[in-house]
C-alpha cells in the first residue's frame, strides 16, 4: 500500500490525512520534514494511550519523537468508553500542568476513538487550546473520531454531551495497527465504514459487497484496506469541509447514530459497542425509511447484507423496552424544538434528515428488531 | 444616563455590550426587539447565579424574559473564586441536562467573573458549543471578564488553566446593580479601570485622576461612571477585536496579571480578590518596567497615586515568599519556550510584551513591596 494524503479543506484550521504503512516509526521524522507542520510546534508533546495499545507502539512511538528532537511525556489511561469522563479528563489536565505543557505544546492521542474523544477536548481546553495530533489506531478511529475536530466526554446520562469542536493539527494513520486490534473491534468499525457506503459514496458500497468477507482483518487484502480506509477518510474529509461545525449536511454523519446512543446507554456502554450500536441503529433507521416510503426495501436488504456480512448484531435484546429508547431520545443532543431528527437513506449513497418520525413507527421498528 | 451600544467588531462572532440603567428590567423585551438577537434564540433559558446575586435579581431577571415568552429556570452556585472549579461546572452541566438545554438553547450567567467564566465555559462545552448572554453585575465583571470569550475554571494548582474561547451573543450591563456590589469589590474593580488607562486610553487616565474619591460607588456621578464603563469596555473591546484568540496585541491586557495570579494561587484565592491582586501586580510590572529603564519613575507614582486612591492594597503580606512566586510564574500559561512573558508599561497609554526580564529583578521589586 503506498502513502496517501488526504486534505481537509477547513478555512481556518486546514490539515492533512496521512494513511501510510509503518508510519508510527517515523512520525518524528515527519513532523520535522512536512511543509505544513515544520516549525510550529513547540517542544514539549504529552502522549495520551492506554496500556494495551502503549505495550505494542509506545516505545515506537517515543523513540521516533525523542530522536526528533521533541521532549516527550506520556500518560496512561484505562481503556473503554466508561472512562470517557470528567474525571480521565482531569487526569489528562494533572498531566498537563505535572508536565508543563505551554500553548506552543502538543498533545498526542495514541488509541481509539475514546483516547482521541478525551485527548482532544483536553487540548480544545488546556490553556484555551493547544495543539493535538491524533493517531488513532482503531479502525473505528481512523475512519471516523479521529477526522473532523469533534471531541468530548460523555455525561453520566448522555454521550457526548460535553464537548467542543477542535481539529487536530495533523491525523496519522498506519494501518500495520490494525493487526493488534481485537476482532471484534474490527467488525465494529465496519458499521461505519458500511455508513459511508449508505449515505455518501454508492461506489465503496459496492466494492464492500465484493469484499468476499468483511469481518476479518486479515481476509482483506491491503489493496483492499487501503481502498476501504481512503474512501472512508475521504467521505468524512469532503463532510467536514462542507459543514465544519455542523450547522446542516455534518449531521447526516449521525445515520444510525441517534437510536445507536440510546441503544448504548441503555446497555450501559457494556452490552454493545459504539460501532454495534451503530449498526442496530442503522438498521433501525433503514427500516423506519423504508416504512415511511422514502428508501426501497432492496436498498434496505443489501444494507442487512452487509451488516451481516461484517459479522454485526442486527438483534435487540429481548429486554430493551422500546417506550425507554423513546424516552432517552428525547435527551439526545439531536434534538431539534423538542423533535427527535432523524437520518434516513434514500438510496444508496443518498440521505435525508427527518424530525417528521412518528413515535409509533420507531416503537414498531424496534420491536420487531427484537424478534 | 444614556443608553449606550460598543460593537464588538469579530469576523465570526460580532456582538454588541449594552450599557443601560434599569435594562435588567427589560431584559426580555430587549431580545425580542433587537434586530441582531431576534428569532436566533430558542425557547430554553438557564440563569447562572449566586444566592447573593439571586437575591437582588433573581425574580426581575425571571419575571422580564418569561413575559417575553422564554422557558427559563435557574442554578444557584456558592459565590467565589475558590468555587470556580470542575465541580461546579459539573453541577452546570447536570442542570442543563435535568433542563434538557439544546443547541439552540441559552445560557445566561447573571453575577461576577467567577459565575461569567464558569457559565461561558458551560455553554463553550455543552452540546459542543451553545449560545451565552453575560450579564454582570459587578464592575470587575462588567469592565473585563463579560466582554472577550474567555472561558474556563481554576486547576487546582493554577487559575484558568482550563478553558475556552466562546464569545457571548450580548453583553448586558446595568449600571444600577453596582448598587448592591460591596464596597471591596467596587474598590478591587477599579485595579482593571485604571489598567486601561494604563495600557490603552490615556484619557481615561486622567479623567481618573481627575475623580475626587475612586473607592466608593456613591462618590462618582452618573456622568463620570457611565464615563468609566464606555471608555473601559470600547478598550476591552478595541483589544479584543483585533486579537480575539490572543495571538498577540491581546497579551497587553495581562497587564498585572503574571504576578497578580500568583499572589492570588500562593494566597489560597482567599487574601487577596482578583482586582487587588491585579492591582499589585500593577504596581510590580510598573517597578519591573522602572528598573528596566522602560518606563518613567512619574509614569510609576501617578499610577501608584490611582491605585491607592482607589483603597487598594500596595503592599505584600511579608509571610509570601518571593521564591515562590517565581517558582508559580514557571507554572502560568504567559509562559512561552519557558520564559515568562510580562506586560510592561512604556507610558501613560502604552506597554510593550517582554520576556526578557531576570529572576533577580522580579525578586527585588517583590521584596521591595513587603516593606
Amino acid at each position: 500500500m503506498e502513502s496517501t494524503v488526504i486534505p481537509v479543506s477547513l478555512p481556518q484550521n486546514a490539515y492533512q490525512i496521512l494513511i501510510a504503512p509503518g508510519q508510527l516509526s517515523h512520525l518524528g521524522d515527519r513532523l520535522q520534514s512536512s511543509d505544513c507542520i515544520r516549525g510550529t510546534l513547540g517542544s514539549k508533546m504529552l502522549i495520551v494511550s492506554n496500556p494495551q495499545i502503549w505495550k505494542h507502539y509506545g516505545e515506537l512511538l517515543v523513540q521516533t519523537l525523542t530522536q526528533a528532537g521533541f521532549q516527550v511525556d506520556f500518560l496512561l489511561l484505562p481503556a473503554g468508553e466508561r472512562y470517557k469522563t470528567l474525571k480521565s479528563l482531569q487526569k489528562i489536565y494533572d498531566a498537563a500542568l505535572r508536565h508543563r505543557l505551554e500553548r506552543s505544546s502538543t498533545l498526542i492521542a495514541l488509541g481509539g476513538g475514546v483516547i482521541g474523544d478525551m485527548t482532544g477536548f483536553a487540548a480544545a481546553t488546556w490553556l484555551r487550546g493547544i495543539a493535538v495530533i491524533q493517531v488513532p489506531t482503531s479502525l473505528l478511529a481512523m475512519v471516523d473520531a479521529a477526522i473532523g475536530g469533534k471531541t468530548g466526554v460523555n455525561h453520566p446520562q448522555g454521550k457526548n454531551l460535553i464537548g467542543a469542536f477542535h481539529q487536530p493539527r495533523l491525523v496519522v494513520i498506519d494501518p500495520q495497527t490494525l493487526k493488534t486490534l481485537p476482532a471484534r473491534e474490527f467488525r465494529a468499525a465496519m458499521a461505519e465504514v458500511i455508513k459511508y457506503g449508505v449515505i455518501w459514496d454508492a461506489q465503496l458500497f459496492a466494492q464492500l459487497e465484493q469484499c468476499p468477507r468483511l469481518d476479518r482483518y486479515r481476509d482483506l487484502s491491503e489493496a483492499q484496506l487501503a481502498e476501504i480506509l481512503q474512501r472512508s477518510c475521504q467521505a468524512k474529509a469532503d463532510v467536514v469541509s462542507k459543514d465544519e461545525k455542523e450547522a446542516g449536511l455534518r449531521a447526516i454523519l449521525n445515520y444510525g447514530h441517534t437510536i445507536g446512543h440510546a441503544i448504548e446507554s441503555l446497555t450501559g456502554y457494556r452490552q454493545f459497542n459504539h460501532g454495534e450500536a451503530v449498526g442496530l441503529g442503522m438498521i433501525a433507521a433503514g427500516q423506519i425509511s423504508v416504512a415511511l416510503g422514502l428508501w426501497s426495501a432492496q436498498g434496505l436488504e443489501r444494507q442487512q447484507q452487509l451488516i451481516q456480512g461484517a459479522g454485526l448484531p442486527t438483534h435487540l435484546p429481548t429486554e430493551l423496552d422500546p417506550n425507554a429508547v423513546l424516552e432517552l431520545l428525547q435527551t439526545d443532543k439531536k434534538v431539534a424544538g423538542g423533535r427527535v431528527r432523524f437520518v434516513l437513506p434514500t438510496g444508496i449513497g443518498t440521505a435525508t434528515l427527518s424530525d417528521q418520525v412518528p413515535p409509533e413507527v420507531i416503537r414498531a421498528v424496534l420491536s420487531h428488531m427484537q424478534a
